[in-house]
């Protein structure tokens, strides 16, 4: 049986003295936000993440969800009551809007909380997690009528939301979309077509289930120009707000997949179903895609948090198994053997582990805040950078974080041997959890190319000179700081390999976009690693402020940054080396020789 | 449903081409060996695998493995016929003595058998590769009587073998092993204990199941010098070789596991059975290294055969799966996208698999050749050095082996996209079985320890030396070879790099042996990357000689080795630099802290 206790010590760190929030407290939701009720909030979160949603994480995985003949579906025994354990928490409006029932806490609070719920039970998070991108499309492209028709229900987990884009021949190419949108006059549409891999698509955890659809009006241009995104309710709704009649959805089947089977994956079957139209017509990839940078910073959250978990549960067993003798000598004589843990392999793996985990942490809450100013702040100026540092940093985040938290989730498993194969002891399913997090809201190859395809040359690299310019402000400012010395050399010598593959890309990119792409995974990567170097240097700074405190979270904090920078950092040159080589090995073989 | 077709192309290229092993024939079991022999057997071999055993694959994984109420434990449909034909074929004794009923080949052959076998159905190729360990080790230690006895019924596949290692409380520590054998004073033995993880340990392909039993005799002293060896027949067996009674061991349960899921791993229970001693009282341990080596190679393999087949399957997706179109322009103008094989990240995926796959071929093919060397030359000197490389080699080849099959599996799985996450699509499957090979026979934290802690410090560093020396010498005699300059510059810098991190470890291990410890991995991956580049520059010298023949598949050679040189020769100087911060921020935090 595995274990989950949320960290909330260093996410009390990170948003107390590495970010320090209270300095925010001009922007709206953040001047009641003292450490006390952030501490409050992560106590509670983590409560019910340890106590009520991770017990059924192994159950639930070992039940999946299941249909039943008239096309309703069942989550796993406990779901219905966790969600109403969730629901009754206030949970799900965290960082939503007042105005719809929300608390109107900053977004970053929003992420802690996600943070917590994909680490105690990632499948459980999900029903939830694609509700609020649901609201989050309605409140920003919907029209008052509908915001109020549809936010107060979702907004207070009564009603539970869905994205519909995949079909089966068109994933990534939205273009390829057929399902169909056929104005009724009313202005309503009837929508028929097929949707495939839609999680959360049908279950029992709420009354109503509000799917968003991509789908084609009749007469529509063709390719990604004439998609229109609409809103197709499970029950329609009358004018009084109670349930109505059936609507023309129903789930087809659900999927058999290697992993989240407590998430219920669905095929959609829209047939005549009645939708009303979300945003403008032709314009609805635009509207899919505000709700797409949060949603890919969820996925890259669950990457983080799997690695925080199945790090807790590998390192609980490397304490506790014995076997062998510490090269150094017995470290327990009085036992048959010593615990694995004295073993550095073991601990290499370990400290990987929190290396990540810990960096990531920093990094994404700090991609938070600027998630909040860049909605939040009355600084035109602010709201740009942030939109541009939130835009760069979305695709990274989700592509690493997810790429690491699976090969981190892996090495977790490694930790124990035999034992991590075998299902009971749960460590396997924490691998085939996070498998899917590099596929979904966009693969992670998707993601590089968004990366060096769009958001590397916008604005002729606006986005990124910012975000180097914010690496060489900081560099500046702490350059006098002798101990921090370390972290700064080490921030700066990745931002110049960052910098180098940017000039590189942008100057043989022009020449065959085929070098770009080529190079899309290493400089993400690069990118990455820069990101956890400036990560790690602020926290380092935060903790050296501390270390004479006697508290060991310091001193183990700058060890386990020491850690960072001898063993993940060194990737960077390499990542630097093979983007160079540009694309003609890879483009070198004709399709016939595969 | 996932489709295998057995590289036979590349396999007859690497034996008669690269390593020409026309030029062993003074060897036992070469000399009857001509392409036309090797292309015959490769072909009906690759018939057997793709046509009976790969048909298998996913069913055999749906269904499982099920054990009855009498501890019976039934294959999957389908298993006992193809077992049958894999027998009637006679693939159990191809490279074993014809004094038993083998054929008596070179145990290369026998490897490239198993690469198929492991390829087609993992799970499926277990069952005699298990037995192949078992009878190796009888064939090397057992008395006459027992060989005689055992030996041709396992050679001719109608008795199955396994390897008895692991308790609860006891897998890498052998020395806490407790189960107990009682001498019965006319040369058997009473054995008793619970051992887990036996893979094989109860089926129906075959009539009986010859278990090798590793335990305690009586008295006999506590650690690893107390261990004896012992073969405990499932039936009993008359003095006219027919099956007696049932003997004291039983099939407790089978464990629910990630993936193989066809192969029983069972709880395997013996109360006072009845056993005979396998080799030497209380040197057990010795005698189960002795086939361990090998096991430890066919658990290598098995990485690069899922990374073939997991490559096949997605190149014919990446083919077929129309989206999006060509960064340089649309390739396929008449679709309404492009097949996905034209987006560079997607190549880079399928080249890095390549580059990997048919390297590593290369290398254990040249490793299994030096088996047969240790085995069979009748030089003294060429047999030390032959058993130095395979010694070497081994650990090298099973944690690299299989680290980059998993990912590479995964890697295949990406191509897939939401597809690679379905069960139906049989992409999923290899990325579970793939995982376990990381850490059967030895974890892959334990090869690495292997290698640094014995393989390279034993007799002065004379088997790392040697296999410089073979780098050296092939340098040396290629200077003059201007083409294949890039593939001896890469080579020789990563021997370089290598030589480097040998100095680094001999120097500090000494000092503080956590320093060894610490670097293991990374050096085991130098290592790996060394060997590799050793195997691509073969490669490319026997492509190069026929690159005017107007066949593409050595044109194809050169270009998959560049991609090598350019994608994955980089990666050794990440390892290096890691390698070369010591153990200091590995183990710099107190066990308390994690």
């Amino acid at each position: 049986m595995t274990e989950y206790n949320a960290p909330t010590r260093d996410m009390n760190f990170v948003l107390n003295e590495v970010l320090d929030i209270s300095k925010y407290s001009n922007l709206p939701g953040f001047s009641d936000v003292s450490p006390d009720l952030i501490e409050a909030i992560l106590e509670e979160g983590g409560k019910l993440a340890s106590n009520v949603l991770h017990p059924l994480n192994q159950s639930g995985d070992a039940e999946g969800c299941t249909r039943h003949e008239d096309g309703s579906v069942t989550t796993p025994a406990g779901f219905k009551e966790a969600y109403a354990a969730y629901q009754a928490g206030g949970w799900q409006g965290v960082s939503f809007s007042p105005d719809y029932g929300g608390q109107g806490l900053p977004y970053i609070f929003s992420v802690a909380v996600s943070e917590m719920m994909s680490a105690a039970n990632m499948a459980f998070g999900m029903y939830p997690g694609l509700s609020r991108g649901a609201a989050d499309a309605i409140y920003a492209h919907g029209t008052d009528e509908q915001k109020n028709r549809f936010l107060p229900k979702m907004i207070a987990g009564e009603w539970s939301g869905t994205m519909n884009l995949t079909e089966p021949h068109c994933g990534t190419d939205l273009g390829l979309l057929k399902s169909k949108a056929i104005p009724q006059g009313d202005g309503s549409y009837k929508i028929s077509g097929q949707k495939i891999f839609i999680s959360a698509g049908e279950h029992d955890l709420t009354e109503n289930i509000i799917h968003l659809v991509l789908a084609r009006i009749e007469g529509a241009p063709e390719g990604t120009k004439g998609i229109s995104l609409f809103i197709v309710p499970k029950f329609r709704i009358n004018d009084d707000g109670s349930l109505g009649e059936r609507n023309g959805v129903s789930c087809g089947s659900i999927e058999e997949k290697m992993g989240i089977h407590a998430n219920s994956t669905c095929v959609m079957n829209y047939d005549d179903a009645t939708g009303w139209l979300l945003g403008e017509e032709n314009k609805g990839l635009r509207a899919m895609f505000t709700m797409m940078n949060e949603a890919r910073l969820g996925v890259g959250l669950q990457g983080m948090a799997i690695s925080e978990v199945s790090y807790q549960n590998a390192a609980a067993y490397a304490k506790d198994r014995l076997q062998g003798r510490s090269l150094t000598g017995p470290k327990a004589p009085e036992k048959p053997a010593d615990p694995i843990i004295v073993h550095p392999n073991v601990r290499r793996m370990l400290m990987s582990q929190r290396a990540f985990t810990e960096g990531a942490r920093a990094w994404m809450y700090w991609t938070a805040l600027w998630g909040d100013m860049h909605h939040k702040s009355e600084d035109e100026a602010t709201r740009q950078k942030a939109d541009d540092l939130m835009g760069l940093m979305t695709p990274i985040l989700k592509a690493y974080l997810t790429d690491k938290g699976y090969s981190h989730a892996t090495a977790a498993q490694q930790v124990l041997g035999g034992h991590g194969y075998i299902t009971e002891w749960g460590m396997e399913q924490f691998v085939r959890d996070a498998r899917i997090a590099m596929i979904y809201e966009g693969t992670n190859g998707v993601q590089a190319l968004d990366l060096v395809g769009r958001k590397l040359p916008r604005n002729g690299g606006r986005a990124v000179m910012t975000f180097f310019g914010e690496i060489d402000a900081f560099i500046d400012e702490n350059k006098a700081n002798d101990e921090l010395k370390p972290f700064l050399d080490g921030l700066s010598d990745a931002k110049a390999d960052s910098a180098e593959a940017v000039q590189w890309l942008m100057a043989n990119g022009m020449q065959n976009p085929d070098n770009a792409g080529a190079g899309s995974m290493d400089f993400l990567h690069l990118m990455a690693i820069t990101c956890l170097a400036f990560a790690w240097a602020q926290l380092a700074k935060a903790a050296l402020e501390k270390k004479d405190s006697g508290d060991a979270f310091y001193d183990n904090k700058l060890k386990t940054g020491q850690f960072f920078l001898d063993r993940i950092l060194p990737d960077g040159k390499a990542h630097l080396a093979k983007i160079k080589t540009g694309a003609a090995s890879t483009m070198s073989l004709d399709q016939a020789a595969f």
